[in-house]
């Protein structure tokens, strides 16, 4: 079979960073939840990119351990105070609501108002994200100078959510870009979260701009993107797609791939796939220092791809991991906290580890006895102060000493500490001059 | 079966710090050595505590390599000065004779008596302790003023040391704790120093408290407990039991266990034996910098139980190491130098190391595709700024991630970094729910 | 088979360091290459130490990838300004011709001759050592203070290098000492490097000093000195003796032996060859800082007996490693460089190796249950400050703990953390006494 040519096209697009923040920026406003029309109204934008197939499944049905839950959906909410003013307005950001809210429309005096309201007094100017979908209630998020106010004034308020928790349905997206074999990669981003540009707009557009980008390029690996709201969402695509899980062969999450920090790579359960030793290779060759982390049960929805009765080889992708920058589900996580050249970044490196995938394979060489005579098929590149020759030089003698049949592209590459586009082009010249075959084409 | 339970009730006991540095302090006066009524009466004080039975073998029998040495015994010891005043009396401090000195009755000029007295030049107070087993001899230990005094006096002296070294027996002790189960715990302490009070009358004083302790409790493992003289003592104790050795699953030598050192682990010789990831676990959760050992055949009786033919999997456990502590092997090891909060402390280390080996199982998530809905059964702890609810839902996340058959509760506490205590008590409750299944119950 | 002995008595030689320095010393000034006369002549001064073979194969001839070179030869070179001075002369240091050079003869200005000329700006007292085995052209190596001259003089030069190259021979020496068995040990330097001290004049001299005092020794293994033409010299060995080269069951390429760097060793392409084991634990016992180094496809002919399809067990030893030291492929690479105290030391670690090599066996305790009483046939070495004997008595409890017929005496000495010679010599002691016995013999 032909071989399939290498992913390096895409980093090529200089203006993938912008085409992503463009993006996320599109859908930021839109109010998602687990369920409903925000997730339905976010698909449809991305679809302008991709053709995303939606799916949909009704609530009631069970899942694996867990039941689809009912439909959210909201129109307005807000607080009014005696003078008829709008003192919290979910127009203003749809943070304010505890997302999968029940309805209320009542007046109530502040005291049990409080009781309904979240802020962060440690970060007083900032709007926290909370919800609560398996406990039905409703409630406020607001910044603790707006509880402050509130206090200061006093009174009676004016208490509305004009929100429908109905029998509905679970939506998801979902695309497959077709390569020449069955064995899938699968890439998921969460699409539950509201208005909040890193988590995760930043995984939701770059994810499409990927599929975009993809689409015009052919691949050995077939491609499957997957929006799918957190947990819940997992959990039914698994729950309908349990027969083909095998054509599985690696995976990443991605989230929070828009912001300064990072990277950070959290391997899957099996610690040892071969997505991990790939994301970790390019990440410790990105002149950045990467955080990598072991297997561990709580973040994304790693955790049920990687739950023991599956087990699948997928890791998390992020810039800085969730839980630890001050912005996460906070109102800072906005179009201010994500960049373009950040956005960029990512793309690439995971471009680059897909293109790992893609590439991987043994070689052998046809002349394993002694070195064979580089000079006279004039393969040694120029020598002197050019590091770039030195580095060349050396990565042929390791691609010829170590195709033994045992050593993989990725196994050379990490022996040598270079960087496997590096192995991965001197072995192509190798092999076009007889010096190489390979093993696995 | 049904499972026998916990050994924690032992740690409730709050005062088994008191009760073991009270027996220690009621046999440290004794004059024991690896033969002789020493060792006949610290058992018989023992006893009273633990039906310890008590086994005797001749003078002269082989075993192993080994034969069995004569029987010592003293009733006195001094010596005289002109004025016929005891300048050294064994009554004063039995460590004052060489351990197993031949009787000698003798006038003599300090000179020739000179060759016969050891001191510490370097620790000028104390008196040495010094045992002399396999060559026949006779000496004196004292402090190296108490020497100064005797050659600025000069002169003559009288030598009596009143002993006999005689055909007779050596003697141990053994008590058997049965459990539900064959398999066998081996604890192991040395009987034979005389009046030092951490090497080893804490081991011997915290064996006995332990015994009687587990008296109360059913166990699956049985527990054998053993007080020998070391070298001679557990040779004689592997010949003679030789057969049975099978049943000896785990083991540790206690020695060295008052003071406010340490801990410290040994590990066994095959370094990887259950008993040696057990007692580290604990170890390294204690809150402690605890010295954990590869094996080197040298120290206590482990040296035998760890002799290639038999490769036991026995440890052994102190506070500070011995022969790195300057009290070791002087009068300076008395009852001041113990306290029973250290005490305390290690019985703990050593029944939370127990409890281990009586617990570990492996268990089986009944709902392995994707994660069980914990809220529905209302197994979340509460949430907030609670940091044992965020330790206990980990653990519940990671005890259900791992319970794949290949994960004991021990494999999955070192994976978490959490206790055994903790694992052990998640995956119990998740057990009530229906979620776990044990594997080997 | 009785056993032969040990390799000791060849460090007990006080004046092999001088021994080896004059040698290197006389070998120095001859202008070698990878053929012609200049490494027959070299090979002609060492047989008189060694009863090497010289070896010779035609110009032409095909070595498995590469082909025998023409034979090299040269009688004259310099450059004489217009005064009929030689402003460079071959005759002062043979470096000064670019080793391999083309014959040329003519007048020429200087600017068509700088083309022509190596210097080194950063060293500028300095003379290069540069080559062009593969590529046919000629040129000479000066200081830069001496081209900075030159061009103060400016004008026409006339510029002679009276070189022949033309249809002849490689050379290379092979010398076998016949041990007991036929199982080898390879130890190979190359033989191409002219005025070079270190790089290779130290080696060369110290295999041939080795070699000589080997001849009295009974061996276990035999010992197959082989002084080769870099790269193409082992390319041809190799082609010739690929019927045999299972003998080979150990190897080092020694190189760079005189300096006072290092030690340095480079594992063999294996990494955990016996040899990689057996060096890195001396050195490591040397009471130096080595430098252990990994494989890499680059350096000395290791690189050769190490290609995939050979992947002997060959090591690389050296002082400074080549290329990190200032002096390295410069005229001050010479005999003020290498001093006989860093050559004895050179000599010394690796005759140490070859003892490991040659008393490595397995022993199995005849005692296994308990320890032996080792008081009782006066074993123990008398005790107190003496660190000598606390170091044999616990030699002897490693050896007795760990002889089980799965430990080797090195594989004891790595556990015990003591030198190999420590553990065969307690070895050899119990094995007397009827404690131990060997496995292997």
């Amino acid at each position: 079979m032909e071989h399939a040519g290498s992913l390096a096209p895409l980093i090529a697009n200089n203006r993938v960073g912008e085409d992503i923040y463009r993006l996320a920026a599109e859908i930021f406003p839109i109010c998602r939840s687990i369920t409903g029309n925000g997730v339905r109204k976010t698909i449809d934008v991305l679809t302008r990119h991709v053709p995303f197939r939606c799916q949909e499944i009704p609530t009631g049905t069970a899942v694996l351990d867990w039941e689809i839950p009912k439909e959210w959906n909201i129109t307005d909410a807000y607080i009014k105070n005696a003078q008829g003013e709008r003192v919290l307005d979910y127009h203003r950001s749809n943070l304010h609501v505890l997302n999968y809210s029940a309805p209320v429309n009542r007046m109530m005096p502040l005291s049990e108002l409080k009781a309904h309201i979240v802020t962060l007094p440690d970060q007083p100017d900032l709007i926290p994200y909370r919800t609560s979908y398996y406990k039905e209630t409703w409630g406020f998020c607001m910044s603790h100078h707006q509880l402050a106010e509130l206090e200061k004034a006093g009174g009676e308020y004016e208490v509305v959510i004009e929100s429908q928790l109905e029998p509905g349905a679970l939506t998801w997206a979902e695309y497959l870009h077709v390569g020449d074999t069955t064995h899938e990669v699968l890439l998921s981003a969460h699409v539950c979260h509201p208005s909040l540009a890193n988590d995760n707009c930043s995984g939701l557009a770059l994810l499409s701009i990927l599929a975009r980008e993809l689409a015009e390029i052919r691949t050995r690996l077939s491609y499957r993107f997957l929006l799918v709201p957190g947990t819940i969402g997992s959990i039914a695509w698994l729950a309908k797609n349990e027969a083909n899980l095998e054509r599985i062969k690696h995976g990443l999450v991605v989230s929070c791939v828009g912001d300064a920090g990072g990277p950070t790579y959290k391997r899957s359960r099996r610690g040892d796939a071969f997505i991990d030793r790939a994301m970790t290779h390019v990440l410790r060759n990105s002149g950045t220092y990467p955080n990598i982390l072991d297997f561990f049960p709580y973040g994304y929805d790693e955790r049920q791809y990687c739950s023991p009765g599956f087990n699948l080889p997928v890791g998390l992708f992020q810039r800085s991991q969730f839980a630890t920058f001050a912005e996460y589900h906070t109102s800072a996580d906005n179009l201010d906290f994500i960049r373009p050249e950040h956005l960029a970044a990512s793309f690439r490196w995971i471009v680059q580890t897909l293109d790992i995938l893609e590439r991987e394979r043994r070689l052998v060489s046809l002349r394993p006895k002694g070195e064979p005579q580089l000079g006279r098929r004039g393969l040694y590149a120029t020598i002197g102060g050019d590091k770039d020759a030195w580095t060349q030089n050396m990565a042929m003698l390791w691609a010829l000493n170590l195709s033994d049949g045992r050593h993989s592209l990725l196994d050379i590459a990490e022996r040598a500490n270079v960087s496997f586009e590096v192995i991965a082009s001197v072995a192509a010249l190798l092999e076009e001059h007889g010096l190489l075959a390979g093993l696995d084409s």
